[in-house]
């Protein structure tokens, strides 16, 4: 987070106003939170936030797992666990210092597996636990990975996606991310993206755009002239757990990412990232419940599921300042982005499996383009700046990886392997070996 | 809660006592907890408490999508999402000042949406941030709608039941909880209701049950005859997956209501609380089992499920103050009447899908009835006047609203409608596509 | 856990050291973390780890309803939820007192109930609330009896399975507890085993491979040539959501495992843990999908989650003092030891349904004796001889109480209801009704 640098420093300065002058002063000016006590605070944040997003490792699998056919859904399950243990690795590899690491100004860190405070660290100049900060950290780019997972679902290799992984979590997130949360020339020009709808989502969503074009789209999908067929997920109540298990985990993701708790204005903020972060949510569903209802005649449980992340994502980048009123507005946009972007990317033939692209991609552009309406330090053209700025980079850079993992070792499965489904192919543990054959298996 | 009130009250009268005498007295007496940390406890306590029970939403989706056919699946999850985010967004709007603000001893509070703490916001003296307090009353009512869900699936339309909701939550519950947390005439008459086995369980039973009865049973379910046909519900992984959610997510329900986690006494009561809501939860298991056993020979799973909930539902009222033994009494009786009453409904022809009405309406009024054996403060007459004044409220007003539903939109969808299943007729979109059609599928 | 007393003595040493002066030297000197706060801390975190290890009891749920077929799932649903609940009742009618109260450097502590503190209790001098560590201990031998019911699934009875927990969690658990947690005999010798690879989770394989013996394998598993039949679990997303489950329940486990959080120390401490718990999974996972890669030529779902479980269980005796070079590679080799021991298992014909064997007893004892590689107060020789004797006792004891049962009710279910399922058997609710059947339905 971008503010973890400003944050510890100002933590520092009110820690040495107020500790400093007990020994000079009088005790009654003893600091009401020592800063033992606010460290221990600040620490636990990060932990109970670090705890929240990493549960959401576990709601996108669900929710990928609940919008895939039935003959893919091991190597989804496979897909996120795994995802999820590569980008550990690999943000202790390089990524952590490549983002938090003498950034300085600049577009990217210092190389080097990361190192922790030691065994009953006692550093308290921090503010904050050091392997606290990296274990937050760490989740949060483990979400940018889970965001592709589900775009390129249903065709995609295991190995080259794992690979991909490994190269996004490892290089390509941390260097764009030092831009903004690592001090970098973004923070400088007065970027704004309190909790990542552009650092973390977009991101994500640009990764997988790329990913999305250059696999081509299932077969099936489209028709030669240009229909559409649907082919339905296979189980709605694992990808409305999914929903919920992100839904959760972003009171850690928004509400973790003021990075300080040892104060009471800084719980209070927290407590209000909790109301709005929930509110957009709740906003995005209503929306694309009477949008569905509207259009379609029929109300779409999958359009309100993702609504609800796209209210998440909209309130993303500023989940503190809005009022009540502009949180509704914000989440509410996010889930008409998402009524209104499903069915133009079919017009275009670019297939998302779970819709990660209106979701993550767009409600992350929408959110972060919005913070100047209720934060008066943020102004609408350097957010356009960096929003452009990670766009280009992510899909570039992401373009760049697809294409080279293409013409090496290749990303698609066979069209008789896609049509026989990757768990048989791939992985050779079906996930409902016993549930019969329904009329619209596929 | 009641003793929001009181406890912030009385936390202020031990803040000043504590706090204030720093200044005239000397150093060894600064306070142990400063106000500035009891705040961020507290607060604290409130968010970890409000995501538990945020969280319960997915429990009551997942218990309620496993109870239910398989073909109305996808409403079920559909009608959960949404009615979560409808009680949030009206909960706001008129709810948190009907319920809180102006009481006064009476029976209503006043109208408005509610104000939270500013950005930085640093009122000590209401020891806890107003957002955080904010967020944990909102996720409460949400659990008084997912009840009613629950009873009236399988055959309620969309719309009019999202209304309903509106209303439960926008109205009718804020109403009768101001007579008790909202220091209304029941907390003056010295009614008891820790976490509200009355005033969140018993009052969605009550709307639930008016709603049964209002929309009468699924087809199939009553023989003309009298003879009860068992509807089995489509996965009972998913419904023991809800009941571990809702379990989970009850000791941010019942060990959060203590509003207070400032104190060594606080945290200590908080402790007491967690034990005991676990306790009657496994005795309530233990009973349904037995029970069933000893019953039928043979163990059902949903009422070992309900079994747990109905022992969480009756510690509610009083989680704090029983010793261990009154406990497993109180949580086992809990048990024990999910067992009798499921059959007895059935003999009714009140056709409660998930058993909601034993296990929150029933349960709910045990474990308030109860009080008394532990609690000294409370006596069985007052608890029986706000047992039945809550009871005939929340019906009668239901009661109103379904009947103005029915009369002008209606309720319920037709015949031919209910056989094809509410997913294909509402919702276009089949909770498992591909999964054949077994021997029961109804 | 063994450090309970050690550390509630070192933290009041502190507490003696730095709040008594306050009386007697300058203001200067006031406690930075007062035993008013820290005992808060402490409590609090035992509640946040207790819950977070009490949604392992979901994990594990939902785990085996994945690994059993469709017939049987009910009833492991009914048997996850009932063990819990019993492991309560039995940890707090025996277990408690048995494990912790006058142990004094011996083999057992004392008969009888065990006592919380009080409403609004004050007991300043233990440093945490009585009630809040009973909720933490308890949730740990909860998991000793999750691990059972995996292994022995799809033919044991129903409820001999119940009088098995019950003694194994009220009596066989406690007491080789009290051995190394209650300051008894090993933990004098200096045994060290920080979150339980041993004591917790080899105790669990160790019951659990005595009762898979004595049970013998499933009809069809092995045939009379030794060829094995691969068994299909039902549903490889509940599998996997299982897994993330245990996986976020571990950072309780082990997290609050430094049974401390009131010092800057602690709560770093705190966070290498969760960087370290984080960092073996993952590892597992990743050896885990590369050795079945190279193996088989394909990737085993079911390999890599349990490769994340193995990992887990790896680092669970020493999560605190290891690089993470170090934990990577105690990790990569709790998953290694999945891949290579699941087959061997198979060669023995003892069957394991869900594989806890090797991922319980099989890796906590790695685990276990690779504490001296980042540990060095402890030894090879004293891991070796309480790995021992954990091993003699608990197989012993297990042996004994399994075989009295197969002896007096019997066991397992007759070979046609075992072909027919437990679920509908024993339990008469069938888990998944309505879903047809596949080709793989055995």
């Amino acid at each position: 987070m971008k503010k973890l640098v400003a944050k510890s420093a100002a933590a520092l300065a009110v820690l040495s106003l107020s500790a400093l002058p007990v020994f000079a002063q009088d005790a009654a000016e003893t600091p009401a939170v020592s800063p033992e006590v606010a460290y221990i605070f600040n620490t636990l944040l990060f932990l109970i936030g670090g705890f929240l997003v990493m549960w959401m490792a576990a709601g996108f699998a669900m929710l990928e797992a609940g919008l895939v056919r039935s003959k893919n859904v091991s190597m989804q399950c496979l897909k996120n666990i795994s995802l999820y243990s590569i980008a550990g690795v690999m943000f202790w590899i390089t990524g952590y210092n490549l983002m938090y690491t003498g950034v300085d100004g600049g577009f990217i860190g210092s190389f080097g597996p990361y190192s922790f405070d030691p065994v009953g660290g006692d550093a308290l100049d921090t503010g904050y636990s050091t392997a606290s900060d990296w274990f937050f950290q760490m989740v949060f780019v483990a979400a940018t990975a889970s965001i592709v997972s589900g775009t390129v679902a249903e065709r995609v290799k295991l190995w080259p996606f794992l690979i991909f992984t490994a190269v996004l979590t490892g290089i390509i997130y941390p260097i764009s991310g030092s831009w903004q949360w690592g001090a970098g020339w973004l923070s400088e020009m007065g970027f704004s993206d309190f909790a990542g709808s552009t650092i973390v989502h977009s991101v994500g969503g640009w990764a997988a755009l790329a990913g999305a074009i250059i696999l081509g789209a299932r077969k099936g999908k489209y028709g030669a002239d240009g229909t559409v067929h649907p082919l339905p997920g296979s189980s709605m109540p694992l990808a409305t757990l999914g929903t919920f298990i992100l839904w959760l985990g972003w009171f850690g993701f928004n509400g973790a990412s003021q990075l300080a708790m040892g104060s009471i204005g800084d719980v209070t903020d927290i407590s209000r990232i909790f109301a709005n972060t929930n509110m957009a949510a709740a906003s995005g569903v209503i929306v694309a419940v009477i949008l569905t209802q509207v259009l379609y005649k029929k109300v779409d449980v999958t359009m309100a599921l993702n609504g609800a992340l796209a209210g998440l994502v909209s309130i993303t980048a500023e989940p503190l300042a809005p009022s009540m009123w502009a949180t509704l507005f914000i989440g509410g946009v996010g889930g008409a982005i998402v009524v209104f972007a499903v069915p133009l990317l079919d017009k275009l033939k670019i297939d998302d499996v779970v819709g990660a692209i209106p979701v993550h991609l767009l409600a992350g552009i929408w959110g972060t383009l919005i913070v100047p309406l209720s934060n008066g330090d943020a102004s609408y053209g350097t957010q356009i700046i960096g929003i452009v700025s990670y766009g280009v980079f992510a899909f570039v850079a992401s373009g760049i990886v697809w294409f080279i993992l293409k013409s090496t070792m290749g990303i698609r499965v066979s069209d008789e392997e896609e049509a026989l489904g990757l768990d048989k192919v791939e992985i050779g543990v079906e996930a409902y070996p016993e549930f019969g054959t329904g009329s619209q298996r596929l």
